[in-house]
């Protein structure tokens, strides 16, 4: 467990520099971090941080006590995680840093989190789900409906906090009620932003995990945006983007997870919406295509083990249907038949959804068409089995 | 130039024995056709055609006259092309056919082929567009485009003229008026299969090439479909599929084309959509993604010879945009809105299209809402440049 002295430090450390300052973790690594901390506090040059650089570092040192910030974190339910603490995903946020001079966004020196679990327990089993903030009704569902089923499946869902696919991942995890969901923030722990995303950021804290490089209190900038997206990539077994425009952060994103070894994963759409052409893109350069929860875990997880906790249970049509079709399958009526638009409501998702799986259920005889719009066959309420079960 | 006696004896043999047929590929290539079609028309056993498969062949093949349907298909304007003929593709339909008793669906003996295109020269840069019969209307636009997009780009469009993706891919590539369309068929090029592309096959014919291994008159069977698939695949530099149900024909044909070694791609679509389901799944064996008729002819062309066909003109917003959402974009009336089932009218597409291109050609900053519906910016009407012309 790290001392006393040494989180003091870190936590002065995260107040003064900006996360993923190459020379402050350079000279992090040589000297350790009191060493580094002291003497900056001090206004004396150490490691490459000579005069130069010294003065905006200096005067933000001046006068301050890290413990402040400690406490502002715990009564905020927040602590600061180190390397050395048991709970430290230490292979995860351990990279090569390059040779001299070449230090490119290098791992954290502490992380702030808020929530109960331990850290590298909840990103040892992962998926960062990212993708856009303008995300088309397809992306929102596709990212609600990934992110269930990963939860469910006993992964993390990570993701970045903000509006669209980020959001709508870490709710869909959340309504999944499965393993945590962890939002990486580029603002303080503490911090509502987006505002909008307020209650949905408290929920994730009470739930699962909000994780941040920055200090209590601190507000985002665009740099922070960038260099928090190699954190998402890092923390991750994989990353899977879901809707992206051509150039966007979260291809970023899914370039860091590439650098780092990591899985890379993208959803498929519509050639016709722009919003997937990111995906695309990604997919031309080497990513998986995924479409369903599953496939996501197969390569998340290690060899067999998804596998082996794969439902069994009697052989039914249903189960071989995807989730989405599946949910709107199940909200059909048992008895009577139901317009497009109020199934759609029943299902949480859209008329266009539901205009897409209907005719393939219909297929499986699952479904029939009536002049109000569906219902049920004998075979779709299930009192028809449709082999025997084993 | 195949001589006289061999043709005929070519012809002769496409009457009287399958598609396909390994034992009488392996006798033609080791006996020749001419020996091979005597031996058989007087019911000599010849290679491993002895007594016990000869039967239904000497039945067949009893006062066969071969030129009679070398002269029917002249009156239909179709011709026998065979080995050794200048229009004959020869380094596409050759293929090594495995060891002793291991020939599968081995290379064609001749093609019926109707058009006035040279076979070779419809064949030497192309691309098979398939997919399913039951495509969506996502699929068949697309299909449409990207058809339309490889003809004007100067490769021919190979498909198997069934109803759906392959009507779609025959019909784009003809409105599109560039490289001719391929129909490889099941039946006879005389005969009009499936029914209601009668008339499409009869444009094919007139404009492109309609082939088959079957003489005049011939009818489809199952076998005869899975064995033409192949030729479909053999015929193209790269196989295409837009649409596709998860065990279907078209993953057939994508599967041969690999083991050929030619370019096989797959079309994205919703992963909502089970018609894409097929495409995901080539997809994740590989196939390379693409969204733009450019994509395919990159991948078709060799090195550098599609880049420099690219035209070049003034920087704008529009020449960045996918054909699809130009097109809409080209749709919108100058000075008043328009809504936007009538838009989708006008631009030849779907109104479900026209609701997702809408917003990102809003975000660009060239459409604008109104009560009525869509109506073009200032930018939009292309009265702004986007950027100076060079």
């Amino acid at each position: 467990m790290t001392g006393d002295e040494e989180r003091v430090a870190r936590a002065g450390l995260s107040r003064i520099a900006e996360p993923g300052d190459p020379e402050v973790f350079r000279a992090v690594a040589s000297l350790g971090a009191v060493e580094v901390w002291e003497s900056l506090r001090r206004g004396v040059p150490v490691g490459r941080l000579t005069q130069g650089v010294l003065p905006g570092i200096v005067a933000r040192a001046d006068g301050l006590d890290p413990r402040v910030d400690l406490d502002r974190a715990a009564r905020a339910g927040a602590r600061l995680v180190c390397p050395g603490d048991p709970e430290w995903p230490d292979g995860r946020l351990s990279w090569p840093t390059g040779g001299d001079g070449d230090l490119d966004d290098p791992p954290p020196l502490s992380l702030w989190v808020r929530g109960d679990w331990p850290l590298a327990e909840a990103a040892a089993r992962s998926a960062a789900v990212v993708g856009a903030r303008a995300a088309s009704s397809y992306g929102l569902h596709v990212a609600a409906d990934l992110a269930a089923g990963i939860a469910t499946g006993g992964a993390s869902v990570v993701s970045g906090g903000a509006y669209g696919i980020d959001a709508a991942a870490h709710r869909g995890a959340l309504a999944a009620g499965g393993s945590p969901t962890v939002a990486v923030l580029a603002c303080g722990v503490d911090v509502a932003y987006p505002r909008g995303n307020d209650r949905l950021l408290g929920a994730v804290a009470e739930r699962g995990l909000v994780v941040s490089e920055l200090p209590p209190g601190s507000h985002p900038t665009r740099r922070r945006f960038l260099v928090r997206n190699r954190l998402i990539a890092a923390l991750s077994v994989g990353t899977v983007v879901v809707e992206a425009a051509a150039r966007s952060g979260s291809l970023a994103t899914a370039d860091r997870a590439r650098k780092l070894n990591r899985e890379v994963m993208a959803v498929p759409g519509p050639v016709t919406s722009s919003m997937s052409t990111g995906c695309h893109v990604e997919l031309r350069r080497g990513a998986t295509c995924v479409t369903t929860a599953r496939e996501v875990l197969e390569l998340i997880s290690r060899p067999g083990e998804h596998v082996a906790t794969e439902p069994r249970g009697p052989v039914d049509v249903r189960d071989g249907l995807p989730e989405t079709v599946r949910r709107v399958l199940d909200a059909v009526p048992v008895r009577r038949s139901i317009g497009v638009a109020a199934l759609a409501r029943e299902a949480g998702t859209s008329p266009i959804v539901v205009q897409q799986v209907m005719p393939p259920l219909e297929a499986h005889g699952l479904v029939q068409r009536t002049p109000e719009g569906w219902r049920l066959t004998a075979l779709g309420t299930g009192k028809v089995p449709t082999s025997p079960a084993r």
